[in-house]
């Protein structure tokens, strides 16, 4: 079963905006067995949104509109698909009685226009907008003896998403074979693409009834199973077999077994081993601390640090002495070591991270006249000693910036294994 | 005239990947007049392609695709292009010879699959492909007795837009009537959308021939004015004329008269004033920092600060006095008070700021007990005094931490003006 997915408006015609609804109808729609072939989009003019509709039900077996259900002289999904389909449309009552009934609660008379978002496909279902206007609509009919599945949405996602999950999905499960999906992810951090395929690619080709896709994204490669079966035990059992094959392969390059993200991750394990943890950030200007912190709870294992911008502040902050900043430059494998030691003496957390490098877009200067954009050092700092590691990145400022609190992350993680 | 641009790549009907190239290609053919009707996303099928090929030239003047033009089997767009326009492709011998030269420079021999990338549809003009194997072609012809130009470009961005910008533009711009474009923005921050509208609209509906967008985004409001004309100061003139009447309304709410961001506005000002700045960040662990450590150039005027994520370490980095923590609590008055005056007296800055709120999802505990999420405090200290300003803001944890640093940047602007 094939379906066409028309986002409708032509604000996504512009430079300025893109349609984000049909990712999550894809996702849902694959859920189902059913196979996006087509996306168009299309602005608020009959004539071409006629003409879209028309060749979508030529092309496609289902076919989702998104937006254009509005109350305004440019909401015209619903006249463009009567006019596609050669029929008509009736006044639902209860829904032009409910429109009514919003206004007068707001004590605001009615616009003529808003009449129009009761008028409902012949033959179509309507589907209940908990939180907009516009309700949907849903129809089975046949084009040229085909039978095909029409179904329009509002195009704002928060009302999109409940109508789809709540009433569009049941209702097209019903009518397709039941098929159970299960889905895993594995994610790595820092490894090249290519050698994550290297590796895994003869496991998983071997499973031919797994869909494997592999996304490499900022540092991170992740890894996503699926696997439709007639029941949820045996898809599940295919994914979890491949899983664990690919886990046994790559040890501990992997982070992720579930989907946690690598910040996640680290939390956990600071949690687990009763640690804590604090970072002096040059370079990432508090990247890392920012990075920690928007995940809820981790206020318990990461305390916080010290942004040491100025040179002076890594002094005033993590007992960076001023002679050795002057002698190896800020930019150096003492500093980020005096730093990683420094923080953790200061905020007394169980581990100190510092991270010192130069971002760009110029090089060093001062004393770190000479060194490339790029270079990074990350300290880490535990009961045990202080390591440091070198880092050569390319990229511009905002990569090198993340690429470094992602080595930091990815060192934590391997030094608490 | 109308566009239409096709995104070819079976990856784009997936969950999990998105077309972007259209956005640049959008804004690119604005600027030569051309408005874009319609885009289609299809897959590596020569099925599907050949009929959205066939659609397109249909309903557009002007048919760009993007990708597919690659060595493979699912690299199908130069097929489907002649299919539909009913034409044959030759082999062109100098690109054949130069992809030869490229296999040969890397001692492998060159799959015969490789050869097509030096297929061109007849008739057409190849462009030359800098940043990969793959060159893009160019075709003015006839389709039904129609005037169309058909244009293949090749799909990852950084060959895409260097050979639409000097080889595609130049050549649409040719057949075009002349047009200068010229361009403006105003923004604004933490100002609701309707109201900078109410107070605008009266002046921008005057200027009809100025087209004026107005996108609202985490906290920020911008109004992004364009106007064509038959020369270039005509079309200046405009949008200046639009941007002064709109300053001289609203004054002092806007930070940026020519796209600068508000963090870049910030650090300028501090420039100006030769003044430097440090935070003191609980809730917002960093972000602020962050944010302007993005900007390169920021350690001039941005010294760094402290996460005082921890209790302790709010002593630590910001001399708060623990008894004051207890009686107030973390997230009150007295405490973003005495963040933004310790981080001031400990880093020697001229200004310091201090924030501690709660971010959610849970509500404040312990002395913070009843206060709700979103409550945030934002401390200002300088020479003159420290003001606090009390927010509360709605939404999940990543939103209420955005928007905290967002309103510590405007009074930090508004506080320097």
């Amino acid at each position: 079963m094939l379906a066409e997915i028309i986002a409708v408006g032509s604000e996504m015609l512009t430079p300025f905006r893109q349609d984000t609804n049909s990712l999550y109808l894809t996702a849902q729609l694959n859920d189902l067995g059913v196979q996006v072939a087509f996306k168009t989009i299309v602005g608020d003019s009959l004539e071409h949104l006629t003409g879209a509709a028309r060749m979508a039900l030529s092309r496609a077996d289902l076919v989702l509109f998104s937006g254009g259900l509005g109350p305004t002289e440019d909401d015209l999904t619903r006249e463009a698909a009567a006019a596609a389909l050669g029929i008509g449309m009736r006044r639902d009552n209860p829904t032009f009685v409910s429109l009514q009934r919003r206004f007068a609660e707001r004590r605001i008379p009615m616009p003529p226009n808003n009449a129009k978002q009761a008028d409902i496909l012949e033959g179509a279902i309507l589907l209940d907008n908990k939180n907009g206007s516009a309700p949907g609509q849903f129809l089975h009919t046949l084009v040229d003896a085909q039978p095909r599945t029409i179904i329009l949405l509002p195009g704002p996602p928060k009302e999109l998403k409940p109508m789809f999950a709540d009433q569009v999905k049941p209702r097209l499960a019903a009518t397709l074979p039941p098929r159970f999906l299960a889905r895993r992810e594995l994610r790595m951090a820092l490894i090249p693409e290519s050698t994550v395929d290297d590796r895994t690619a003869p496991i998983y080709k071997q499973y031919t009834d797994v869909d494997t896709t592999i996304l490499a994204h900022n540092g991170e490669i992740q890894l996503h199973f699926e696997c439709a079966k007639p029941t949820l035990a045996e898809a599940k059992a295919r994914v979890d077999a491949l899983a664990e094959a690919i886990e046994h392969e790559m040890t501990d390059d992997i982070f992720s077994s579930h989907s946690e993200s690598l910040d996640e991750v680290v939390l956990l394990m600071l949690g687990m081993r009763h640690l804590t943890l604090a970072a002096a950030e040059s370079c990432t200007g508090g990247m890392l601390a920012q990075r920690l912190t928007a995940i809820p709870g981790s206020s318990r294992y990461f305390l916080g640090g010290a942004v040491v911008y100025a040179d002076a502040l890594k002094t005033t902050f993590a007992n960076v002495s001023q002679d050795l900043v002057r002698t190896e430059g800020p930019v150096s494998e003492a500093v980020a070591r005096a730093l990683a030691e420094g923080i953790r003496t200061r905020t007394g957390s169980s581990i100190g991270v510092g991270i010192t490098g130069i971002a760009g877009p110029g090089p060093g200067t001062g004393p770190d006249e000479g060194k490339p954009i790029g270079l990074v050092y990350i300290g880490i700092a535990d009961v045990d000693g202080t390591q440091v590691k070198e880092l050569h990145l390319t990229g511009d400022r905002e990569r090198i910036r993340w690429w470094a609190t992602q080595h930091a992350l990815e060192l934590l993680r391997r030094q608490m294994l």
